[in-house]
């Protein structure tokens, strides 16, 4: 599969001959071919027109056409994911049994949505029926329904170049609400999204759908990402990635003269507090357990477990997280920037001299860097609470695989520790059932501060299902309504509208006389499929 | 019922000696007793630390526990509704079956949230069962359903004393989800307020909750609102309201160090379009209906049918509604501020020349405002659709009891016309069968544009229901994807959780083993209320 190196315009590969820039292979540093062309503010003018001309005929769909729609993408991946594959090994240098099961991860997805379309539940369907000889006044027939929120932009995270980039969670689920997607390819891995947006250039195709539906530009800058969120016909913006880059784009959405919401998920340092029940019994399977955890992918995902509160003392815990980690060699980070990132961040911390540096694989001198940070080596920092607490920038995210171990006197202490918490994706409860039985308190208030909460496990890995949550309040994402992973991320592309008196005929069939779609309504309060 | 002239801080009087207003009389201009004292910004303090230690407890209870407290604040209303239906009349000028009718209204919702808090459906709760055996990975036991997203501070609005403003639909659907209150009384109607605020903490006290679940602030100016909307507790702001204030205070909650979510309804002109077969059938009816629309409650509604398309010509219609409108007195309006604002307004729309006058009370000179709008005088006027299409400024609301017609040659003009439309509530067509037939298009545009579209009808007279939808696109509201009016009014006030692999006795009722609750949940995908 040979790949043109220029966005595509709905159907069309688009020309302009803007600034050009490369994939670039981060294990060697050599920069990959073709040269990929920034695209033109024309071209956004043209793909945001054809994303607005395609949406009334695309969200007028019906669930089961989509979900047709869905699972073409989806195969379509499957048959080119060897190429696909291949390529996103090349610009990140991430394993390949990671990215086959990231891929698995990406076509399970859209089927997942597929599933959740053709069902139909999801668009909470309401119907109040006409009262008319209601006193003192009758009351109208009343239905309503989720609806297409309109064009999308979605941002690719350089971390996952498949499940959270071109074809991922953010586009799955605003098609299958019945949004047009536009993407802005992340320059980490544009070979492997110019494969991925051919497949789905395709599927629209194949599917005879307005060639509107998918756009994906490149971008060298930022001009394009600017000029195509601020683009009237944009409705909604997806974006993982970077706290400053999340910030600035939601600023960016909010400021427009019709302000859209922005769903971005900018990461966290994941608490994960140890209660003295589980250290007791536990040290070094939990030690074993979080160094998979903080250093899978070397360090490079939202979950990764970056704040450790364990009992003071806790010393067989502490030896062996610091013998596991110490032993171990890095596995590279997945951009030079990235890595350059980390080193700094690394290298701050040691400096500040806020936290003290405890495990990693290279001695150093006093002020130095103790690990090679480019090769995305593992550092552990240690601190106590109170020294925590002191410092509030302890608990900002260096991503990459570095981890802090806050030693707290009792548990008494943590509650108040969580309290003073910003938002996170996720806390985690290592305890045993005494454990578990005191931490009300603190699991209430870890309620208030992330998305998802774990007991006994590791919050790297988040399952793509129903139930799954990843998100959480400010700043681990800038909308706590939402979830941009699991099947509650469809909401957050649609909105309710609302039929009044309406003939059968003109209202979505959703919403007809007799159901005729056989879905989930709340008809006059009661959930029903009749 | 004597009323102090203080803020509710919790279950205490405020005794902050700081500005001091009135409520005022609008039909006489009538100062009317106590004075009222602004909140003190230390009171601010202690109503926000209140409602944070109100949090946790308030919001796990049950449903079925919160059900009862809204009915017993129900009831507490109807018991002094005599008493606070007289200080409203005598505050707003409103007449007292109007009065009659919202109080059962504010009542009626409030049973009405209980009904959903107590059916429990609307939690959205999920359980995927964990696949140990599942290869490569076994999956975990995940969870997870809407939690509450932490105090709200509400705005009351002038238009509504009951209905949206102490004890209104944004206090109802913040306390069902389970967050405590801190509302920012209107000052148009502080008596009201202060009656109303009594009942809800009698409430409060009589249900042995926390007394920080509602406090209830006055403020003369705006440094009050700005404090309580600013303060790091305090997690949504819900507001109805001018676009001016709904601006400001979303740009204010988008601003903070923690964005929060902001729910301004800021109303909107409300389309209404007669296309030429209901024209031809109905043309009296329709003028009779909507005269009687626009100027209910001296159009001082958000619903209030502002711009109306109808066919050239169409003298029959024309004539009926300006005989009816030049017959009509003025029924006042609810204060002196909003009454200058739309005497402001006609004369702007007179002296600009971009509109005709064409219906109104009294007779006046080139250049002059032709009705008396400190009455509350009807004013009609009326543009062509290439006019109106050149004067943007013509879509905008003027607060009151006018409208303007807009002629149209073509219904094919329509989608167009629709497609140029900022956001709105709701849109009106006038349709016989044939009309509807070829309404598609015209539908399809309005479904981006509004929050609810109505049939033959007339968009006043908001029901209080499952399935109402009160919101639209920007600049309607802030938020596209939410509604004031019924019960989906409750997400809002709401964000998801999951628990991973918790310890059945450490979860929510809501999704332990067996269901004890008996609640509709997601369960592998399907709904069950096993």
């Amino acid at each position: 599969m040979s790949i043109s190196g220029f966005s595509l315009i709905g159907g069309q590969a688009a020309t302009a001959a803007g600034a050009t820039f490369s994939g670039i292979n981060p294990a060697t540093g050599e920069k990959l071919e073709p040269l990929f062309h920034t695209a033109s503010l024309e071209e956004v003018e043209q793909a945001a027109a054809a994303a607005a001309a395609a949406a009334p005929v695309f969200g007028a769909l019906s669930g089961k056409e989509r979900g047709v729609f869905l699972r073409a993408i989806a195969d379509g991946l499957t048959a080119d994911a060897e190429a696909i594959i291949a390529r996103a090994q090349l610009e990140s240098g991430l394993p390949l049994p990671r990215l086959q099961g990231e891929m698995g991860r990406t076509t399970g997805q859209l089927k997942l949505f597929a599933e959740v379309i053709e069902e139909g539940s999801w668009l909470d369907a309401r119907i109040d029926a006409a009262l008319p000889e209601r006193k003192p006044l009758p009351r109208s027939d009343i239905r309503s329904m989720l609806r297409p929120i309109g064009p999308v932009v979605v941002f690719g995270a350089s971390n996952f170049p498949l499940a959270f980039s071109v074809a991922g969670g953010d586009t799955a689920s605003a098609l299958a609400a019945g949004n047009p997607v536009m993407v802005k390819a992340h320059p980490a891995h544009p070979g492997t999204s110019a494969l991925v947006g051919a497949v789905i250039q395709k599927a629209v195709a194949a599917a005879g759908l307005p060639e509107g539906v998918f756009s994906l530009l490149f971008d060298a800058g930022v001009a394009v990402a600017q000029a195509v969120v601020k683009h009237p016909a944009v409705k909604a913006v997806g974006f993982t990635g970077s706290a400053g880059a999340g910030k600035a784009l939601t600023r960016l959405c909010h400021e427009r003269e019709e302000p859209i919401p922005c769903y971005a998920e900018m990461g966290s340092t994941n608490p994960l507090f140890i209660l003295p029940g589980a250290m007791k019994e536990r040290a070094a399977g939990i030690a074993a357990g979080l160094q998979g955890s903080f250093t899978l992918g070397s360090g490079q995902f939202c979950t990764k477990p970056g704040l450790v509160f364990l009992p003071g003392g806790s010393s067989e815990f502490v030896d062996a997280l610091k013998t596991g980690v110490d032993a171990m060699g890095g596995h590279g980070m997945l951009t030079p920037g990235i890595a350059s990132k980390y080193t700094e961040g690394v290298a701050e911390r040691v400096k500040s001299g806020k936290a003290e540096f405890v495990a990693g694989t290279q001695a150093a001198g006093e002020g130095q860097t103790p690990v090679d940070c480019a090769k995305g080596q593992a550092a552990v920092f240690a601190v106590s609470l109170a020294q925590f607490m002191a410092e509030k920038d302890l608990e900002e995210e260096i991503f990459g695989p570095t981890t802090m171990l806050i030693y707290y006197d009792s548990v008494d202490e943590l509650p108040a520790a969580a309290a003073k918490l910003h938002g996170h994706l996720t806390a985690t409860l290592h305890a045993n059932a005494e454990d578990a039985a005191g931490a009300g308190k603190l699991i209430a208030e870890l309620e208030t501060k992330v998305g998802r909460i774990l007991f006994n496990g590791f919050p790297t890995g988040v399952e793509v299902c129903h139930a799954m949550v990843h998100g959480g309040p400010f700043p681990a994402t800038s909308d706590t309504r939402t979830t941009s992973v699991g099947t509650r991320a469809i909401l957050r592309f649609a909105r309710p509208v609302c039929y009044q008196d309406f003939p059968d005929a003109a209202l979505p069939a959703e919403l007809r006389a007799g159901n005729p779609l056989g879905i989930m309504r709340m008809v006059n309060g009661k959930l029903e499929r009749e």
